[in-house]
């Protein structure tokens, strides 16, 4: 989804908000202008996300532009006790945006700018409404790169807020292990620093990864520092195809085990590979595959590639088909990153409920087959992504929004799935984040000793509840 | 220093507890028997670190073997507000383990069970009186490996609550990145679980890495999972000696800016390296000298080593020389992590100021040129170690306890080098925490804002204040 565009300024009579005290109403308006909208169709472009969930719109949206913006904002919520949900490109899939009770979506999509680029030390500080492709231009003729790639070209706001990741997370960390430093503005509006843009540190509290992953929920980020890497001297990239899903998947742990500093190593299974072929014309061969790129000097590459070969071809993958050029790959990568809109498009006028569950690599077998047999059974049709050298795994059960059944059916599956990764010693999200959907779940994985030390965390940096309530845990 | 042994179990009349209420001492006794102690000489075995501060005892101490153990003495202090100081193996730098506002330190030594290898998940579950050659020589048979090293046989629980890194954190990370999950005891008494053995997760609030280097202020750490790694093919160790500190940073800058998978990239001044000979009966030649190690594939390590030795050359670098078989590469890393009691020896009779910062690697040369001008100008003896790798370095000030202005003197050259750390942009600890010893400090690197979040998330969760208290911040 693309960032929207606000639409006028002034408050339009259609629109009145539902809840906003009309002296903040003023308030806003004198402050922030034409950037303060409360017409229907931005306020609905911000109250949804990527999730199957219905539109939940704010009262009102705020562009801010700086973090004064963002400050100010907060500030004059904090003095009504109102709502503020951060909202960055709208990508998130867990219902994280939607304003479940009101308030003010803050956009911080123009606060795009990339401050600081410090090559020598291979890191970047940017604002949080720069998407990670704007990043990875932007830092291009340094020779380094950002490598975290959710499938959205989403901010790296939201990334943060998140805790996202992606196919590179095997290689490179998630955002958990790239963040090195925030700014933020707390629930009362003040901008704090948290981190340096040292590699380490044992200085206190580490507030740096106490805000990555809160979703918005203990401030808003403004301000994040992240680590780049040198572009690997070599890079090649293959697919593999394997006669069943348990094949690849022990592939998968074997390289992992014998400790392969493989860069991406992503499972897609037949029928997630015909839609893809379908969406991006390409002639991949429909079966359980592994998509995989290989990072390093020319030797290591070729070292890697023939630990890998040897493997696959234990557990009888077929010879690897090399994407040859940059160009080839960056198809092929689209293509994977494309799977949810190529699953989208294989039932057309379906609506998709996604799930995201990752699990000691040990165990990732028997979580993904099971979960595979259980949507067969169902007859619910579905896709299979996996960012299966990190455990990780998703799947998408394209249901008929007329059919509410068929909802059913994908919330059980989905329950099913998540609940069997909790029994395997796994997370009820990989790198989603919990946003609404996954709350009960969590509730479950944490027990109700860490929810409370959670809540006891959110009561002490949100007494009043202002930062995207209703989400992750019940107050 | 070696876990003390508890000594008797009773109350010694000439060790009468400051301010344990007797009712407290009652129910204690009760309930631990033997484990219980308020002798002066273990009470003062457990009243300080490898800091150069003063002893500050407890008033009991109490050798815990279980959570269940942890959980009833804290359950005791809570009822009393009575202060709980967690005690692995007294190897901490900068005054944690002072009982400074008195209470009971929890020694955990006897919690020493490696409970969990899950070899084919590359984890583990150990209690946390486990220390780290322990660790690894349970896991020896797995051909795994646990690569935080910091000087000492450190413990994992003390390793964690400090967020320790040591020698391999270049390549291989600290304790934020590579502790999985946590039980952690909290100040009411209740266990709680962090994390799972997933290695990625997006679920909730960073609690795990919230209580990573809290350094036992907001929990007691009962059980520790932790990450593990295949043991590399092929290691290579090498020394290469340099005519001027600079030359061998800026050696160090290429090679993290080229990308170079380094696993060790250390620092010694000419100074220490004599220091280094004198104690472990090396012929190191005297000179600023990098202490190096490459892990990998055979060729992927030769690649690597041809890299490093062409940038050394540039800095005029002499040949390597080489450790060439793993006892040779033992000695030499013994001979490295025992720098500090090398840097004792070399004045007998001292006490040693040390400290440690962490820059941005483009600043490292600034940051540590500088100290040693100051300290040499000062006239005062020191060692100096650097992970230059990272970034980090450390300085260890040989002050003659007889002569009070040498302390003045050292912690003026401390302040001087912390703060210019901190002017570009680093932090006030890379590794050994704030404890008593840098509180100051983290104040201005935080600022307010940030210490007030602190602030309040300890008082949150530990609203009786009655977990190591005084230490971090002041609240």
């Amino acid at each position: 989804m693309n960032a929207p565009t606000p639409a006028g300024g002034l408050l339009q009579p259609e629109a009145a908000p539902r809840t906003l005290p009309p002296a903040l109403i003023e308030s806003l308006q004198v402050r922030f202008a034409q950037q303060f909208s409360t017409t229907l169709a931005v306020r609905e472009q911000h109250g949804r996300d990527e999730s199957a969930f219905d539109i939940a719109p704010p009262d009102a949206v705020v562009f801010t532009e700086s973090t004064r913006d963002v400050a100010d904002a907060v500030r004059l919520a904090a003095q009504y006790k109102v709502p503020v949900i951060p909202f960055g490109i709208g990508s998130s899939l867990e219902g994280h945006l939607l304003a479940v009770q009101g308030g003010i979506s803050l956009d911080v999509s123009r606060m795009n700018q990339v401050l600081h680029i410090n090559a020598e030390d291979l890191t970047v500080t940017v604002q949080p409404g720069v998407t990670r492709k704007a990043l990875n231009e932007a830092v291009k003729s340094t020779g380094l790169f950002f490598p975290i790639d959710p499938g959205a070209d989403a901010t790296i706001g939201g990334m943060s807020a998140t805790r996202a990741s992606g196919t590179n997370a095997v290689r490179y960390g998630t955002m958990r292990e790239n963040v090195l430093a925030l700014e933020v503005v707390t629930a009362s509006g003040e901008v704090i620093r948290t981190g340096t843009r040292a590699k380490k540190s044992s200085a206190g509290y580490d507030l740096t990864r106490l805000m990555v992953g809160s979703e918005g929920t203990l401030g808003v980020i403004t301000e994040i520092t992240v680590k780049l890497y040198p572009l690997p001297e070599a890079v090649m990239a293959a697919t593999c195809s394997f006669t069943t899903l348990a094949d690849a998947v022990n592939t998968t742990l074997s390289v992992i085990q014998m400790g392969v500093p493989i860069a991406r190593c992503e499972l897609l299974d037949g029928n997630t590979v015909r839609a893809v072929n379908a969406h991006s014309k390409l002639q991949l061969r429909e079966g359980a595959m592994l998509l995989m790129e290989f990072h390093g000097s020319p030797e290591g590459v070729k070292e890697q590639v023939a630990t890998v070969q040897s493997i696959a071809s234990d557990f009888g993958g077929q010879t690897f088909e090399w994407a040859h050029t940059p160009e080839e790959r960056t198809r092929l990568w689209t293509a994977r990153h494309n799977a949810y809109f190529a699953g989208i498009q294989s039932r057309p006028g379906c609506r998709v409920i996604t799930t995201d569950t990752c699990v000691p690599i040990s165990r990732l077998a028997d979580a993904l087959l099971d979960s595979v047999t259980e949507a067969q059974t169902a007859g619910i049709p579905y896709f299979l992504v996996g960012h299966v050298g990190d455990g990780n795994f998703h799947m998408g059960y394209l249901i008929d929004p007329g059919r509410p059944e068929e909802r059913v059916l994908a919330e059980q599956l989905n329950t099913q799935l998540v609940e069997r990764a909790l029994r395997l010693g796994g997370t009820c999200t990989g790198e989603h984040g919990v946003g609404l959907h996954k709350m009960e779940f969590l509730q479950n994985e944490a027990g109700s000793g860490a929810i409370d030390m959670m809540r006891s965390i959110k009561r002490a940096l949100d007494p009043d509840n202002i930062l995207n309530p209703g989400k992750i845990f019940p107050l």
